[in-house]
């Protein structure tokens, strides 16, 4: 493995640890020091990797790091149903103490405001108890907007390394959860090391693994071979699946005639399947029994919109919302097995309709947290794509969306790379941030405020360490300029420097 | 010069006109062929440049379209003046038509309602009767959102030759205007061989070259030499002046408590020379000369936000606005001159204050055109401002913008080169046209419609040359996949595009 992949020197910062008071917990953070003499306390995904002295051992795996919170021999139950119970699990306390990244002495999140949000439903924090290397953290709208970067090869490219390079990747620019979706090779042997190997929770679609044992037809599909692989995957730890058990028979004359149909690879293959057999979605059709396993892994619900517009000229039709008021009952029957539930989202949607897309969401689902891929506010973005989908997320992360899935450079294009990955997850977090601002969250603006002081007193290291890529805002810095302390930037020279100037008037 | 600058061949299309009624006048247009036999029209900015059998001579500079719509000896008049009598101009005709694009029959712009925004202040044409070679373009809120680059030198790098390339490579990629703001070596040479060469309109901050000649001390500035400054701008043919009349004394107490100060070098330095002077602004107290200026020329204001917030903390505070109600105030004094107006807006400002800044700025500017830098959404995208600035930008470009300022992802660390020239302007492109689409301009959403049918067909020619940048769409494209006219890409691979499999099911 490349060893540069959790190189935290350069970033100026120790990772610290914050002790539970109701349990026995300690949370990871990165304190940053500055030039000043100050510290900030930075929100940090990387795990064990950024901790003095860690060796990496892919073999190995990481520290398991909550077997020891959740004894064997105990009767197992779901966070949910903890919540419910009205008891604050280690998950929670952690969450709470992860939320406040040490720094929100006002409008604090605490362990109860984490608890009776998991137990209405308003917040999940996934966590296979098979997948103990993965550090809690939560999905709501009340909490720090979190993204999603997807990883996972194809029939036409990358390997395990490359794939857990990825993944790694990802968590060592901010991604909060990983979701694998690999379609190619290797799919059981990739998604092992990945599990192992991430402190982050990790979500996938298990019908791309179903149907690569179906030998690539939806033909071949059944319920029987979706459960066994569905068992499978709770048993190896997955987190959160992605199950499109929303998209009906009903929906699909409305969802054929689109400009671009449907985009949903799982989407498209129950389509396929329901006209095939000429039978209701066996994901609608089991949907209890899927309650009942997930229940017993605490392995969280991430509803498919299998319809979700690919187009400008298909946003908020009626084939999208139809689904959406499906996906709002079925969580409802979910939260009844106690198990946690998030619902996905679009997709291409110009920004004058995004609002309604959240507005809808609320009250088909209860206030179960969105997930949105984007929404990409025009078509014609490629090659930018990340930028397309950031401008839509960030709109929809501070109405209320709790969760971005990243997009690449290279969506409607290619497979992404490495730096295409680094590329999409800064992006993102990047567009989560200005939500969360805009959102009005307590810590949030602490950050800008301490960035943009920085600025002012010309500290550079300071601008770069509190930045999402230090690497890359230093390299950019450096390049043209002699003096690298200097009161300017070669942007504006020594002599048109505002702030100097500003400063020099007293 | 590099001769790959202005080579559309690539992009399967070729320059077509659409021909005047009113005048005789020639309006370039890029037509894109098709692969399902179709054509699609593009607006286009590259002038003679994309012209087949074109040859470009930087020393000779481009021909001089205007000259013979304006035969020398008539008494010369403000496309303001033109449109107060009720007359059409030709550059009224011609943006009318470049609106269109060949393709709004319903809802069209057509000269009439030109005329009446310019003669109302809502629209402007920028197009210094000295600057025959530019192209006539519109600026207002009913038309297509435009895009700004804004290029030029600083004492810690590039000369000439770069900088001559930057302005043609952003028009290359779509930049409607282009802002020279050199403050180093060489200002009137870099700005002569741009104007020369340049089809679009060409903004400038003459206080920066007033500066220079002031030995760079704001102490040695004078009316005078500003003056003479303006002169000779107008002489050589600027189409726009950023000029900072609005930042008052009574400003100065509340934004030198700000966080970040005063981010606008020319608010800067005219606070500087206030405070140094203990006198108003000579660019506020002389307003009406620099009006009765730029009416013999036909420049167009574009009233400089000195006191524009440079970090969230400052964003929409009152200092921002007290220099607004003052720009409000000058523009329409500036209309009394027939001198036409564009308004200058923020800066860094959260998504939560977006909306206000649209909102103040059309009751304190009675509709004037806004022209925002950004807004950047977040302090924190250091590397990375492209993006926030592209999320603020399209925002308040739905919301009533008229222009875009880029921001290049060097913002806040360095000047930008060539590459980052080209990915801000591609990105502002995306935005704006994101802001067309939310508006319902007419023509805005058939692009994305062409383009997602090319994508449901699998055309990918027609995608690339449908795309901002046809050339990294493509490049993307073809890096990992064998069959590059297959029915799917490397992202899914051939099992899993969900278009293929939805068009499968028939």
């Amino acid at each position: 493995m490349d060893e540069t992949l959790f190189d935290f020197r350069r970033f100026s910062s120790r990772k610290i640890t914050v002790r539970g008071h109701l349990h026995p917990i300690e949370v990871g953070m990165r304190e940053v020091r500055m030039q000043n003499g100050g510290t900030t306390v930075l929100y940090d995904t990387t795990g064990p990797y950024s901790v003095e002295g860690f060796k990496p051992d892919i073999a190995k795996g990481l520290p398991r790091l909550r077997e020891a919170w959740h004894p064997a021999g105990r009767e197992f139950h779901t966070q949910m149903w903890y919540a419910k119970q009205g008891m604050i699990t280690p998950e929670m306390e952690y969450v709470a103490i992860r939320e406040n990244m040490g720094r929100c002495e006002n409008n604090k999140i605490t362990p109860q405001i984490v608890r009776d949000d998991i137990a209405a439903g308003r917040a999940i924090i996934p966590c296979n108890r098979r997948h103990p290397e993965a550090e809690p953290m939560i999905i709501g709208n009340r909490y720090l907007v979190k993204i999603n970067a997807n990883i996972g090869n194809s029939k036409l490219g990358s390997g395990i390394d490359e794939e857990v390079e990825k993944a790694l990747w990802s968590v060592r620019w901010g991604a909060d959860t990983v979701m694998d979706l690999s379609t190619g090779e290797n799919i059981h042997a990739i998604r092992e090391v990945i599990l192992r190997n991430t402190p982050v929770p990790i979500g996938t679609v298990p019908l791309y693994q179903a149907l690569e044992k179906a030998g690539g037809k939806a033909e071949n599909l059944t319920w029987e071979l979706y459960y066994q692989t569905l068992v499978e995957q709770c048993e190896q730890g997955v987190d959160y699946f992605t199950i499109h058990a929303g998209i009906l028979q009903k929906h699909l004359p409305a969802a054929l005639g689109r400009t671009t149909g449907i985009v949903s690879r799982g989407g498209s293959v129950m389509a396929k399947w329901m006209k095939l057999n000429n039978e209701e979605n066996f994901l609608y059709t089991h949907f209890d029994e899927i309650c009942q396993l997930l229940a017993r892994y605490d392995v969280a619900f991430s509803l498919g919109d299998g319809l979700r517009p690919g187009s400008i000229a298909d946003a908020n039709d009626a084939a999208q919302f139809g689904e959406l008021d499906v996906l709002g009952e079925l969580a409802r029957k979910a939260w009844k097995y106690d198990v946690q539930v998030m619902i996905e989202g679009p997709g291409h949607v110009p920004m004058d309709k995004i609002a309604e897309n959240m507005t809808r969401q609320v009250k088909a689902c209860d206030g179960a947290p969105f997930y949105t891929l984007g929404p990409l506010v025009t078509d014609i973005g490629a090659g930018y794509d990340h930028v397309t989908a950031a401008i839509g997320g960030a709109m929809i992360g501070w109405l209320g969306t709790s969760m971005l899935c990243y997009v690449t450079t290279k969506e409607h294009l290619s497979l992404p790379n490495r730096d295409d990955v680094r590329e999409g997850v800064v992006t993102f977090k990047i567009a989560a941030h200005a939500a969360d601002l805009a959102k009005g969250h307590p810590g949030a603006a602490e950050l800008d405020l301490q960035m943009s002081r920085a600025r002012y007193d010309f500290r550079w290291a300071d601008q770069f360490n509190l930045s999402f890529d230090p690497d890359r805002a230093r390299k950019f810095h450096h390049e043209m300029i002699p003096n690298r302390d200097a009161d300017h930037c070669s942007m504006c020279g020594p002599d048109f420097c505002a702030m100097k100037i500003t400063k020099s008037i007293g």
